[in-house]
């Protein structure tokens, strides 16, 4: 065989790698995080792969009744669904109406109990897989070459180590985003980098730098807390002394749900893709009579509206008083909402049960989204530069929208003393002041020129791992590191003592040679 | 017009705008690094822009008499081609004879005198193009969209900032990355981020980060000082209060000439690229000539020596003792060498004054490239997948070789001390030791398998700046922080004394408390 032949050989191999079918496993999570997984999972299939979802029994969104292409893995839990449901409405209940009322102790003892329902409930979803031996023999038989797991839930590391396969994080963010700082070895400098949920922009006033730190502080100590309860499931499960930290930090890749459209500029580690927009696309045409509704709204444009997925009604006061707000602008308002019809809504807003939220914000007459600040929702909005209102509820919310806000791209209100003069002013300003939009247009035009788009990107990184076994060389030495090694405090330590002891040696000669002085002097004095 | 007429718009629009033809201003730099350029400059060509070089009368490398598709706009400087030439071999002398043999004084002051010769020289090339009013007004008049700079000669981003157009930098590395580090905000922990230059890898021991962090200090140090003579130079030329610092730390983007098959994982900025190996292409067929010779070598293969561009002739003695080493293995070997014929040249070995280096890497008989290390060949060397012998002389070169050493990749072998027996078990080591291969061959799949091409993504990001006017969205708010208040040394000293205050209260209200008590007693004891 010819060099020439050999070249023919060696490039018909590579793409017959590159088009390989492989079976990947995926470790999902709740809400708008299995909306997001659910667009790399079709573009898995596109690219022919086999995908399998590890799914338990009280599941609220990944519906695995239905029929679909992907293979769903079912195992029982210690709980009914009505228990998850009733976990999910008390955390964001706390988040949206506790969080800013409780006095400080309440606050805690309330998250408290959240937390510890939360770990309960996780535990025994691990516990739902982990000891289903049936199941992991059956997983271990079905030869995954990777794993996809969004951390919120966590296991899925555990899950991937047991069966001995790499795994990559899909993520979002986690809280004051000690994972990724803390497991992941993510830097993050608290002079410009904010605490995620700190609702700080990169540029911050001293006040602001000192609450960051402290912010930071509270997470790292708040996740130490509840970590620690896991690091003996964790080593026993693994049958070896490990923490949930270190098995966390295995991760061969970490995508993470945002850009530099939406993220402000911070160091990170060649194992972090910023992947955020994953599932924007351009709009389809709308319905007929929505795109009749739309072109009714004339030169004046239309306002859509939705509060996501999570949140599907309001307090009748609440509804009134947002749809008295959106009767008072000349826009036409499509409003997603399954409350019952608030009496003061007025003909140019209409309320629809589902709407389709992307193809909406893509069309040109659209104006404005007022929005809870979900990422889904933003990216939508960014991708196709239409400006926001913001009226964050929970999570991640309020923090999202201080960047929409901090990069001019959004007016944010405050859901619980929100008002109707409040909603009407923020609508008019950001209608009719242009600057909005030319940020909102700003933004889409980061989105959308990328070397890659960023679910080709995600899966190119999903598609390498499986490829190469992991991802090893993007892997930083930091991870073999101690805390203080880290930070070089046994360096500094060591030239501290090292300066200390050349200043105690001088002081020790100078007060000898000063001592001889004076004891020659005595002498000559005497003499004299 | 309606919905999907204007998409049809908007999409004409933005295929018009990437296929624009820019004008693409560059500032070259000397050596690898001009080759280094002219792979991004073909690509521009590729794309359709117009490239024009700002070079000096006395450049050693830009050949701007040749016809080229380049336009080069030449200035004149104050000094000859010959004394340019001296410098070079001045700096090249003290790196691989001098730098390693004087005494620490001796090397001081050698290296201080270089240096400033070094500024004299670059100080004339800045005022050769600076006070040329001509040639400025016509730069100005061409509407240049951006300046591509190899910062290692100053000046670029002076132009850049002069003439109101934005700036890249392509660069491979500065003097322990203090540019990268200090400029650009690059965070780079001690822990395990070796500076560069310091032959260190990601792996350190405890001395090894004492030696680190002294190594950081010391070029900062450094730096300071070289970049302290052109602060009032850059003042005066922009007409405000500058510093050298700050103007290079206005580079929209910094595209690194490495990547992570070369690179110790580690922490970095999103508007810094790393686009190593953008010259590796395929190999072409060898001349009929060659390929006899390489074909010859039956079984046992060839092995590649090059010592680089820069250095064309050795001592005899030092000719000598590598000819014999070479003979004394059953491959052929093709030397590329302009010097004299040794006397001890054996029949397997042919002189070149000139070889197809990426050609015969790419060829399936090479078994091992003899490198002095530069990047360019390293790369060549990692794109095919060829074990290394690394005997480095100058610059990064030391600095790279200890990069592949830790990849597994590469035997290192010392230039002074080296004799015939060192290569000779060297060459035997990397040719018989299959791990070597193994691991070039790893290096070599994570250098192709990448989302996008190194030249492919450096020439979308200098496209981009073109298209957006920069890349503002990628710069880090670091740059806006003291390095105080980037270290939050203010915080911390805040914190500091918010505790020391809090242990004041405490002790003195601990204090009056037993005052009190004592009082009380010392009354109660009188009554009593």
């Amino acid at each position: 065989m010819d060099n020439m032949q050999l070249r023919v050989v060696f490039t018909a191999f590579l793409f017959l790698q590159s088009v390989s079918s492989d079976n990947v496993l995926i470790w999902p999570a709740e809400g708008s995080h299995w909306i997001n997984m659910k667009h790399i999972i079709e573009e898995l299939f596109e690219r022919g792969h086999n995908v399998t979802v590890a799914v338990h029994t009280a599941a609220l969104y990944v519906n695995y009744s239905e029929p679909s292409a992907i293979t769903f893995e079912v195992f029982e839990v210690q709980f009914t669904r009505d228990t998850y449901k009733d976990f999910m409405t008390d955390i964001l209940h706390f988040w949206i109406y506790e969080e800013r009322n409780l006095s400080y102790w309440d606050r805690y003892k309330k998250f408290s109990a959240i937390m510890t329902t939360g770990t309960k409930l996780h535990r025994q979803i691990c516990d739902g897989i982990l000891t289903n031996h049936k199941l992991l023999e059956k997983l271990e038989e079905s030869k995954f070459t990777v794993l996809l797991s969004d951390p919120v839930q966590p296991c899925g590391e555990l899950l991937a180590t047991k069966l001995g396969i790499p795994f990559i994080f899909t993520l979002r963010f986690s809280f004051g985003s000690a994972l990724e700082r803390l497991c992941g070895q993510l830097p993050a400098p608290p002079s410009y980098v904010p605490v995620s949920m700190s609702e700080l922009s990169d540029r911050m006033t001293f006040a602001q730098r000192v609450q960051n730190i402290q912010y930071s502080i509270m997470y790292d100590l708040m996740s130490n807390w509840l970590w620690r309860e896991w690091d003996s499931y964790y080593s026993e499960v693994l049958g070896k002394p490990t923490t949930f930290c270190e098995t966390m930090g295995k991760a061969e890749i970490w995508l993470i749900r945002t850009y530099w459209d939406f993220e402000f500029p911070r160091p990170f580690l060649p194992n972090f893709v910023f992947v955020g927009g994953l599932h924007c696309r351009p709009a389809k045409p709308l319905s007929q009579e929505l795109e009749e509704f739309v072109q009714s709204s004339g030169e004046h444009g239309v306002v859509v509206f939705s509060l996501g997925s999570m949140v599907k009604n309001l307090t009748a006061e609440k509804a009134n008083m947002i749809a008295d707000a959106l009767g008072q602008i000349p826009q036409k308002v499509l409003w997603s909402y399954s409350g019952d019809q608030p009496k003061t809504l007025a003909p140019n807003t209409k309320l629809y049960k589902w709407l389709p939220q992307n193809d909406l914000l893509g069309h040109p007459k659209t104006r404005v989204f007022i929005t809870h600040g979900g990422t889904n929702g933003i990216y939508e909005a960014i991708y196709h530069g239409v400006p926001m209102i913001g009226i964050p509820l929970f999570a991640d919310q309020p923090d999202n929208m201080v960047h929409m806000k901090a990069k001019g791209a959004a007016v944010v209100l405050n859901f619980i003393t929100l008002n109707t003069q409040d909603l009407v002013d923020a609508l008019n300003t950001v209608i009719n002041d242009k600057r909005y939009k030319e940020n909102a247009e700003r933004l889409s035009r980061i989105q959308r020129d990328q070397p890659m788009n960023s679910l080709e990107q995600a899966v190119f990184w999903i598609e390498f791992v499986m490829r190469h076994g992991g991802a090893q060389h993007l892997r930083p030495a930091a991870h073999s590191l101690s805390w203080y090694q880290y930070h070089c405090l046994d360096v500094i330590a060591f030239l501290c003592a090292c300066v200390a002891a050349v200043v105690f040696l001088l002081t020790k000669c100078c007060m000898f040679c000063c001592r001889r002085c004076r004891g020659t002097r005595g002498k000559k004095n005497k003499t004299e």
